[in-house]
């Protein structure tokens, strides 16, 4: 086979297009080929054809859209010695140099020098994907590359921003989850695997806070004006940590105001601005930490609690061809879990 | 000696009053008699008198200013058993009850049951101050107590930001120092005895920066409006942790956009209103930390460096009884380095 | 009631003797009275008849045995503000001071003015104990006395390894746990709660292991000569950590065995001799840690988790006249579980 | 220039060779040249001559001896992108694979996949040497090969120990150093740089302990069998910390013996056996850290201090010619300093 399908931007505000295209080869000698075997379709996939990506990417149009990729291995580069053909694999959607001080200390989400397919260059809406050694994580053999892909993105960043918590969550505090949603309800899930604290869940639709509760939330409150108060009351003068996947719309100042003394608020979400006079964090000695997507371990990791069954995603598949179908359901709010695309 | 000369704050807006009051004496098991050999005169005394902490206290006129103290233990409650009479200590302005959680975790800082004398209850523009166990320092018989009195408040708060910063401070890093007055020029000290991280000082006043020299920085920055892109040129896109000593007048939301990816911005000033998207803080990862006055141990490491020369204090003494002039000085920015009264 | 039932020492080599003897009552200011509602029998209680303590405590006969206690509290010294009467306490067995560095930073283990009831001074076997404000946890109203007691020591030890051990026991990684008897199966439970590492038990009894599966052990391995080899093919090379709840009778020497390189030897068990070339300490950069009893805020985390069914304990209860026949059944290997003495 | 002359180890208890072999070229993606402007001589070699790695390191012999080296890039692999030719380098004696968990995660010690250039292939004895994109660390304009190659293990061993215990060695704590020769010289100059603590060092020789004084030990301490007794009254009981660059010939246990509650003793030299009751161990929970060569980026830290004069080296430099003479002086003890081949 040398051509394969690909789903392609070619404009912005216009539809997506199927097209034919070689299949890539590895050319670098990292350079990984991957066969798609899932490819999460987001939110973030939705702003890009509004092009609010357009300008801090610096893509060239057109080029494939897609940045939450699982599948199997199809060739690597002469110096790849981490996977090999036919192994099953997800790909972490930051590329990164491995060569950067950054990179080095085991916080390669700073690598200076990294790409992001899907976002500034090909993705995974295809049936082959170029990617690079080092961001292949390979999975267990009871993993389906359809199941798992969208952890590749919304579950990394949940998993990065709880891991940092953990140092703050020993028993007997309180963490209070902002959004149920996407990347909320795995964070949920990495709570309950890796710590024992109390968990409450903040969210503005009931059914949202319904799967809370079975995916390991203790308490949850419903967001309609009085959340601060009730968390608050809930937690006795506020939570050790909120982790906020929303952060807009005035969540992010009420995610600061639902901290305790000492406590720390993890900006996840964005797209509000935060607003807070600085007595207000000195005088309680409060702190925001912002998060991004996870280090290449991270992924690993979370592919373990994965594999041991500690955090599952509820996925819709869509045909390859379905592309844009998918989307606008996405759009429309009718997709329950995740849509996944499989060639 | 039955009564004592004591400074007291009788009225918002009026002058500070000097009168005659019952020598305190140990009433409770853990209380601590100091004979005041220096009291810091602090700017938060001349805001006190504005009647800008009236409410926050709710302290009952009239009542004893000063939380600045150092001197020599007179008399000691019947469960006192780490100081006894004569010895010569500092005081930490907060005063702990050593039961609750925050207490016995190292951050007592935390302590739901606190109290400020100087603010809250009686303090140390005095001829004797009534503190506690658990609130006093032992020093060296090389430290004079007018000379480290100063640092009872004000060095203890840069001590603690710079103590917390450490692990991000490897070789290769570097540190903005905004601010390098009363507290700035201590945690310019602290962080060259404990770190070997490249050192920018950022100050209004040349004579700052050129103190700022003499005691440590690097390089230093004249704040004339162009000093975030001058930090941002030299060091080649933010620095790694930005300690903020003004956090007011638009140096909170400059201090902030001094970080570089990953870097932290520590608010130890107050005044201002930090204004952050959210985007800005996911997208590179930055964090805010708060903070306030460090804990005992803070200050007892302090008083080890002060002992070893390598933090010292520029000192101005007045006698006790020339307490109002010495806050009018300080008020009329007549004051270099830090007015200590001694009764 | 002005008297009541305490067993105590009174002679190395002789049977405990139930005595009469004034009920305490707070003479101090920190003093607390606790009504005994439970006291486990400890196999340190045995060592100490046979006088292998006498050296080391120095304590002077006769005297109250029983250093595992819980119950109520009956009586407060005037300074006591972190407990009342009525309330139900479990009582950690290190009484602290305070006002050390030590126990001002979280450590308070190492604090130079201990006292250890049961062991050094009048411990619980009997129906009052006298400690301090510092050494009583509040328990939840769920929690019945009797049935928490032996976490008093037995489960702060194995609560504060665990505890110690998590930055190192990510997702991926593999603790060993040596000895799943008293110590080790809470240690498993703790484990369990506070991680998503792969647990492995090794003991020498099957029932241990069987009762090891249950608590959540993912792998267990029979301690009959070929347990190092087991776990060096079951981890691959070696494990994360290990946790040595035995460390004699040569399992210290097999458990750093057991480590993979930049692992981790957690000592806790003891009576063996360690005895290993520095050479294969640094060309695998591995490490041995020492642990003892926790902290008090160790105890009081583990009170969340006994509340919350994550740490559960089996019990045998005794009536307090019971005590030497407890320990005779405790000798004679016939208890399963902790036995606890009721008074 | 296409052969170059290299000094080889053609058997063991044999004379070193100089043999013209040559000049390596990159051929793999990430190979790098070096051109070698000076390879330190050092203790090792004398044991790989005498056979000690020989079953170890599993190298074919003839093969060029020596690891610690530095000079310039000669040429680059296709894939090589943070060095270039003519850069001033100096060259991590590991290289490692970057794609391991233990290389992503900050921790490269770990590679599974390393090569040690001088000991299992070949080394810097020589005009030229092929090393990794991954190994080679940009020095500054100011510092000469020739003066920093014995930083490149030597250096690294040393500041890789101090770091790890910096969280240990806060102001009022102390730090022993046990050698103060080739490693430990250094190792003093690192603590003065990145801590407050108080330095004792203790060796045999007086010269020794004079320049640690110079280099900033606080206290010194003869090696004279008074040693373990000496530190504990100069600790009063202890130090937080010991150093041990000896760990050979009893160091290992008085190392230990010199620890204080809580302390650690961290291993660096090799070649005695510890041999400790697990006993001595919890009862004052104290531990053992195994340490070996640094990360890449401890040693990018490090030059930062040497670029900043914190730490500098004695060398004395011999031709490349005279590498059998400089071997025999190092045999004979009279080399002061670091003994320096220079092509």
């Amino acid at each position: 086979m040398t051509t394969m399908r690909a789903v392609q931007v070619v404009g912005y505000h216009e539809n997506l297009r199927m097209t034919e295209l070689p299949v890539p080869e590895p050319t670098g000698p990292f350079d990984v080929i991957v066969r798609i075997g899932g490819a999460g379709v987001c939110r973030t996939d939705l702003h890009i054809l509004e092009g609010q990506w357009a300008e801090k990417s610096q893509v060239t149009l057109p080029y494939t859209i897609g940045h939450e990729n699982a599948g199997w291995v199809q060739a690597v580069g002469s110096a790849v010695t981490n996977v090999e053909e036919g192994d099953k694999v997800i790909v972490r959607p930051l590329s990164t140099c491995g060569l950067v001080l950054a990179c080095r200390s085991g916080d390669d989400v700073h690598c200076e020098n990294n790409q992001f397919p899907g976002i500034d260059t090909n993705g995974g809406y295809a049936e082959y994907l170029k990617t690079s050694a080092r961001s292949v994580v390979r999975i267990d053999d009871s993993l389906e590359p359809k199941d798992v892909a969208a952890l590749a993105d919304a579950g990394i960043t949940a998993y990065h921003a709880v891991r940092k918590a953990i140092p703050q969550l020993y028993p007997g505090t309180t963490c209070v989850v902002i959004g149920a949603g996407g990347l909320g309800h795995i964070g949920i899930q990495c709570l309950a695997a890796l710590t024992a604290t109390n968990i409450i869940v903040v969210d503005r639709h009931p059914d949202a806070l319904k799967l809370a509760e079975k995916l390991g939330a203790h308490d949850t409150v419903i967001s309609d004006g009085g959340q601060v108060d009730a968390v608050q009351q809930l937690t006795n003068g506020g939570a050790d940590v909120v982790l906020d996947f929303v952060a807009e719309e005035g969540a992010e100042n009420e995610g600061f105001a639902m901290t305790r003394p000492n406590g720390s608020y993890f900006v996840i979400g964005y797209g509000g601005t935060l607003e807070v006079p600085t007595l207000d964090i000195i005088s309680t000695e409060r702190n925001i930490i912002g998060n991004i997507v996870g280090t290449y371990n991270d992924l690993a990791e979370l592919m373990v609690l994965a594999q041991n069954g500690k955090v599952t995603l509820h996925t819709n598949t869509f045909p390859l061809d379905a592309a844009v179908e998918a989307l606008e359901e996405l759009d429309a709010g009718r997709v329950r879990g995740r849509a996944i695309l499989v060639p």
